[in-house]
Order: C-alpha cells, then sequence, then structure tokens
C-alpha cells in the first residue's frame, strides 16, 4: 500500500514580515500568509490527495493554515492533531527580536553560526513565562537545530511513520525549522548540507512511501 | 473541582440563510455566520474562560466555528476532538430542502410533525451517496431527534462527562438539534417540553459542575 507524506510551512507570519526570530513566540498569520496557505490548499486539492491525519504544533501560524488548508480541500472532518514537538525550534535570547538588531547585539558572526551550525546553541533566556500549553518546565529556553530534531522525532517514529505504514496519507504543517530537522532525518542529510536547505512559506513538499517502506525523491508540489 | 461547559451551536450557515433543511449536507458558514463565531470568542474571551478540551462535529459549518472562536480566543493549540456523533439530527428526505418547499410537498402537518415531536422520524433517504468519513454505512437514511440523542449520548458519557468530573473545562460546537437533544438529556426536560427550546446561533450556553457532579441552572453567557 502507497502512502503520501506532505509538509508544509506556515503561510507569512507578521514575525516573518518584520525580519524577526521568532521560535515559540505565537504570532499570527499576516493577510499574505493566510493567502498563501488558501493556495496551498487549492493546490493540494488540484492533486486530489485525500488525506487521513493532519499534525500540527501548538502554534497559531502553523493551526492557521492548517485549517485553512483543510477548508479548502474540503477535509476540515480530518483528525488533527497538534503537539509542541513540531514547534518550530526555539530560539532563545533571540525570539521576538529583528534580525538585524541581533546582529548588532550578538555579532554577525554568531548569529551566522546560530542560524547556520546544526548544534551551535544561542543565547538562552533567562526565565520564560509560564504558559498552560507547555506544563512543568517543558519550554526550553533555547535550542540548537539537533535540539529541535531531537525531540520531534519520536513524534515521527511514535505517530507518523505507524500511520505511513498503514497506507495512511498524512499532512504535517509546521515551520521553516522543525520542517529542515524532519527532512534532514528523512533524507539522511549531513550536519554541514542541512545549512542549504531553505523551505518557503507555502511550498508543498511531498515524499511517498511504497509497501517496504521506501521513500520516492522529495517533490515539490 | 468545579468545571465549566460550554455549547455553542454554529454561527448562521448558507441553509440557514436560504431557509433549508440541511442535517448532515455539509454547508459552509456565510459571511455573517463567521462574523458571529467571531463576535462568540470575543464574548468567551471576555469570560476568561480557560478550556481544556473541545468537541465539535464532522461538518464544516460547526468545525469553522470553533477554529474561529479558539482563534479569538488565543487558544488554537487545544486539542480538538471531531466526531459524527455530534453531527446534526439527519433530516432524510428533507435535507437541502427549501422549508417552504418541505411543506408543499409533504404537507404542512408533516413537517411539523417531524420538527416538532422528539419521536418522529421523517421522511427517509432511498439511498445515501458514499462520503469516505462515514464508513461503512455509519450515515443513517434519516433520523428523528430521539434517534440523534441516542448517537449522540455515548460520547458525552464516554467522553465529556468524565472530563468534566476530571475539572476539565469543555467547549462544545456543534448544531441546533444536537444541542437540544444534549440540554433535553442534562436539564430532564420531556419529550413534549423540547419543543419549545430554540438555541440562537452564537448565543453559547454554560454550565457549572461541583465537586459532586451537581449541575447548575442553563445560563446563557
Amino acid at each position: 500500500m502507497v502512502a503520501q507524506l506532505v509538509l508544509v510551512r506556515h503561510g507569512e507570519s507578521t514575525a516573518n514580515r518584520n525580519n524577526e526570530f521568532t521560535g515559540w513566540t505565537d504570532v499570527p498569520l499576516t493577510p499574505k500568509g493566510r493567502q498563501q496557505a488558501k493556495q496551498v490548499g487549492q493546490k493540494l486539492a488540484e492533486h486530489q490527495i485525500l488525506f487521513n491525519q493532519v499534525h500540527t504544533s501548538y502554534l497559531q501560524r502553523a493551526i492557521t493554515t492548517a485549517n485553512i488548508i483543510l477548508f479548502e480541500m474540503n477535509q476540515s472532518w480530518l483528525p488533527m492533531t497538534k503537539t509542541w514537538r513540531l514547534n518550530e525550534r526555539h530560539y532563545g535570547a533571540l525570539r521576538g527580536l529583528n534580525k538585524d538588531l541581533a546582529r548588532k547585539e550578538y555579532g554577525f558572526e554568531a548569529v551566522a553560526l546560530w542560524r547556520r551550525s546544526y548544534t551551535a546553541v544561542p543565547t538562552l533566556l533567562t526565565k520564560v513565562t509560564p504558559d498552560r500549553r507547555y506544563p512543568n518546565g517543558l519550554e526550553p529556553y533555547g535550542e540548537s537545530l539537533k535540539m529541535a530534531s531531537d525531540r520531534l522525532l519520536p513524534y515521527w517514529t511514535q505517530v507518523i511513520e505507524p500511520a505511513l505504514k498503514a497506507g495512511k496519507n498524512q499532512l504535517i504543517v509546521a515551520h521553516g525549522s522543525s520542517l529542515r530537522a524532519l527532512v534532514k532525518y528523512l533524507e539522511h542529510i549531513s550536519d554541514e548540507d542541512i545549512d542549504g536547505l531553505e523551505i518557503g512559506n507555502g511550498e508543498p513538499i511531498s515524499y511517498t512511501f511504497d509497501d517496504e517502506f521506501n521513500m520516492s525523491h522529495r517533490h515539490y508540489l
């Protein structure tokens, strides 16, 4: 039984528009971001993909994108699971900071390293505001891309992989860096090469899995 | 531990606007319906209710209403379960039919009986178009309000009641008749008296439950 996996990065958020580091800051989509989500939904509807399950993060820019996509596909009734494991990489002290200002404050080279390196951890937050969706200190103070990958992958192996093996088509609506971490894992991309991969707002990526769970090449819909 | 239950009927749908029987027909909200949903969300936000779980039907007018409410409350991340058990009463052969035309075709008295009686079953559909969200002949050919209640209540007793007993605030976004059936059960309203209860689009009903699971009176927010 062949199953399809589609990865979608959320539409443009207010933080994207304002050139800010975002991470776990819960910013809304811009009108352009909603439009991008609508276009992705229409594109997926044209491909006549019948999804079985939808997965998204705890962040509204991804959830709203997923809701708009399902509405456009006339598949609003699909079960949708929201999980903190699909959240964007947590950008530590850089969250909410304009990228130019961050370079000014922390230096061009440090910021470049935090963005490009797989293992570099940005300056950590000194404290985290309590948020009931992240109980018991679940929210990190900052993450490298590897740390984001480490908390994301259990969700892949425990939830999404078994569903694909059962022949169920899966849609994941998440974030630039959390999706990069997933693509790195799926395609065995090296720590060095992952820096070259950019996932755009609203450019769906598709993989198919055959009976033996062999994965196709990455395909842009 | 006190828990709160809020019931919301979806905003105006295109079928409401066109004075049609709807049932399991999956019609969208009108712009006015989206506005009503937004106002409900703002109202619930003003009451500062922190929900723990959201429940809705398989029908997009309810799902979209729930999505809009959560967005306005800044609680989009909440787990939302969609179930056919919360679907509207299935109106049989009347689905999609203008109410005046239905009276012409089936007679004023028959239509009045189907609408008012707790047990009267409308003329059944002769066939049901296959829909993958209702596998294995799950979709009925028509329902009395009692039949709708009978398939709704297991969801109440198995899912919502235990959650309330655990002190978790619950939001249900559903339909005029499915919510009437639930209110009838909760308030022990007789088969005769339930006819008098109308639940408006976008008028949230609230109940609270105390430590011994004693329910408050119905309260309109």
